[in-house]
């Protein structure tokens, strides 16, 4: 076999064989085919797509690319999400500690920086000490006694995902369905739990696009599923707009505080309805008492209480949490309805700040980001205050690119 | 402006902008973006293909990569002439001693294999003490003196052609009409030679497949030719079957030097056209007169002559010129008209063979290679020699391989 065969064939669209697939990603993982070649391959798989049989074998490839997980000598039930990224998703960090509060386990393994949307293991990792690379002891410690835990991808658990996406990442090719499927599936199967909801956003902030994509990537995760004994359910949710007020890491992790204790809003709403969809899947009750239940643990400020928990179990000192003294406030040059805050333009304005990776090796800057200070439906007057930048120089000069994001309307000037 | 953008782009097949290229273009060549970054937006080039304007745009990138060869303190007519690559193509080194003995100047600038093609380059370094790399005056001097000098290009020469060249080599990106236009013009154009011959191949063997696509490409030489006032000619060739009987490095200098010592066959005949067209471009005779210009210089001896002044000049050492001492024949099991000899099975051959590069780290075995002992068209009994493998280990069985390559048709068994 010749990976230049290989990569040709997916070039010119053709179906590639387990073998062939296994001796592309092995010999990647392998370092026998470099970075060069992979990001080549990569790209003629994004433009000319995977069918289902070769997605089916590249999860499979992945999975034996390590370990699988034995947590069966803890106790208690299992339940994973997923959300297939958005501009500011801090979901994990809210849905964790709610249904860690309800007595279920979410044993989460998280990614970095993917393209424009961030990675929870990079907002984690703002809070100064934060550990995402916990021994399996400590991981299974943290489990039993907290309830949630949230650690980076380690090499021992599908080694081969966290090259290939670390690849994609700085390659142009996020945006593929069947890589997508791959990646999220392979790491579900290989951390053990049997029941996953997957969180599928669309829109142009997101990595899936179109509502018929996010589609077909539905069924694709629960045929996977299938193939493992495994529960799959997804939630189809048009994101468009960014989750939440902040974007940036270190402002995530405080937005996502904000929430637990008790800030409302449309990402209050999605947290709990993803947590209720989790905890009725996990003790197989109504989803509106899998709701009542979210709620009830925010409200009793038990599910903050955990967050807590969690962050000190991870060796996170959550007192020394910041972000950048200089601030920019970018003002209104209109006025009117605040018809829509575009996602995609403020993932890269986020990116601009340096809240994302451009290539494998750059560093983040934690302490940047953004808040946005008007919500949609908002009456904006001239000069008010429309985000504000949290930036490492005052000198930036990016008025222009920001007032792109937000679209203005029916004003009276 | 963002690499990752502009793969984007290009992924979802959109125009990109002189200054877009130039930023991906220029940032390789200063190393800025990563091999594994340009890989992915060649491959999106390839399947997505380029536009006219992006194509002429990305020649003047490259021709401005480096300097513009200065030969006008030079007596003399130049001529230059390309092949788009076919397998065991060797005309450079039977065309350039013809027009030099002819008193052409042709100051040939020669790549290194790529894909399954081979490069003269790597031909011509099969000769013990060959020196591809000579210094401007030296190659000035030889152009004076002999008429004919083959270097490969050096870094100042088009600088962004040989990294780009060698990277698709080993990335399954080869084959891109645009790409292999802008390769081959900006290399001339750099080189200052207004008389411009292009060798079309189309087939299974070239990296042009079809005949359409070799008069799209044709097209397109001529336009970025007139750009830059210099007069281009095209021939347009299927080449289905290789060039000639030996494929293999140093087998390849065998057999170039055969021609011009009188050899018949199909390839002396593209030899003598190709020379022809060159010698009445130069000369602005009629194609008869250049033809039998080229007939003479084989005929006389001169042409062999130059040959050996050439490869003296460059410090290469004929006498010590030598294949491999492990031969394997490979018989026929079949007997009856051979109809057909399948260059891509050849090439691939050849590559299992060690002819050719895998990745760019790769050594060539300048010794290995093919025979083929049959020509078309021959009539082949049972345990005819089909083909003798020149190879590095007497254990090779390849016999399969070997006579997949071969169509015998109409026997009497």
């Amino acid at each position: 076999m010749n990976i230049l065969d290989i990569i040709e064939k997916k070039r010119y669209k053709k179906h590639l064989t387990y073998e062939e697939l296994e001796y592309a990603f092995n010999g990647y993982l392998n370092k026998q085919i470099p970075d060069y070649q992979m990001s080549s391959l990569l790209m003629a798989i994004c433009i000319n797509e995977l069918d289902e049989e070769e997605i089916f074998a590249l999860t499979e490839i992945f999975i034996k690319s390590g370990e699988v997980l034995d947590l069966s000598d803890i106790d208690g039930v299992f339940v994973d999400k997923h959300s297939t990224g958005g501009v500011g998703d801090k979901t994990t960090m809210v849905i964790g500690p709610i249904v860690a509060a309800c007595h279920l386990k979410m044993p989460k393994m998280s990614g970095r920086g993917l393209g424009l949307t961030g990675g929870t293991i990079d907002k984690l990792e703002s809070i100064p000490g934060f550990d995402v690379d916990l021994t399996f002891p400590e991981f299974k410690k943290g489990l039993q006694e907290i309830g949630f835990v949230n650690v980076s991808q380690n090499e021992k658990l599908v080694p081969l995902d966290k090259m290939v996406y670390a690849l994609r990442d700085v390659t142009g090719t996020t945006e593929s369905l069947g890589l997508i499927a791959v990646s999220i599936m392979s790491k579900k199967i290989a951390g053990g739990t049997k029941n996953i909801l997957i969180d599928i956003k669309y829109g142009n902030g997101a990595l899936i696009k179109t509502k018929d994509d996010a589609y077909k990537f539905s069924l694709l995760v629960k045929k996977i599923g299938e193939k493992y004994q495994a529960k799959v359910q997804t939630i189809i949710d048009s994101m468009n707009i960014p989750l939440g007020n902040n974007i940036g890491n270190a402002l995530e992790v405080m937005e996502a505080m904000d929430i637990l204790k008790g800030k409302q809003g449309y990402l209050t709403d999605l947290c709990l309805k993803l947590a209720a969809n989790l905890i009725s899947m996990g003790y197989n009750i109504s989803y509106e008492d899998g709701y009542n239940m979210a709620e009830d643990a925010i409200k009793s400020g038990k599910a903050y209480q955990k967050f807590l928990e969690f962050v000190k179990y991870q060796k996170g000192d959550i007192t020394k949490l910041k972000v950048s003294p200089y601030t920019l406030e970018v003002k209104s040059r209109e006025e009117g309805f605040l018809k829509d805050i575009n996602a995609h333009k403020i993932a890269k304005l986020a990116s601009i700040l340096g809240c994302f990776r451009q290539n494998k090796e750059a560093k983040i800057n934690y302490e940047v980001g953004i808040v946005i200070n008007k919500n949609i439906g908002d009456y904006v007057h001239k000069d008010d205050t429309l985000c504000t930048l949290y930036v490492d120089n005052k000198n930036i000069e990016i008025d222009e690119e920001s007032l792109k994001c937000f679209k203005i309307e029916g004003g009276n000037l």
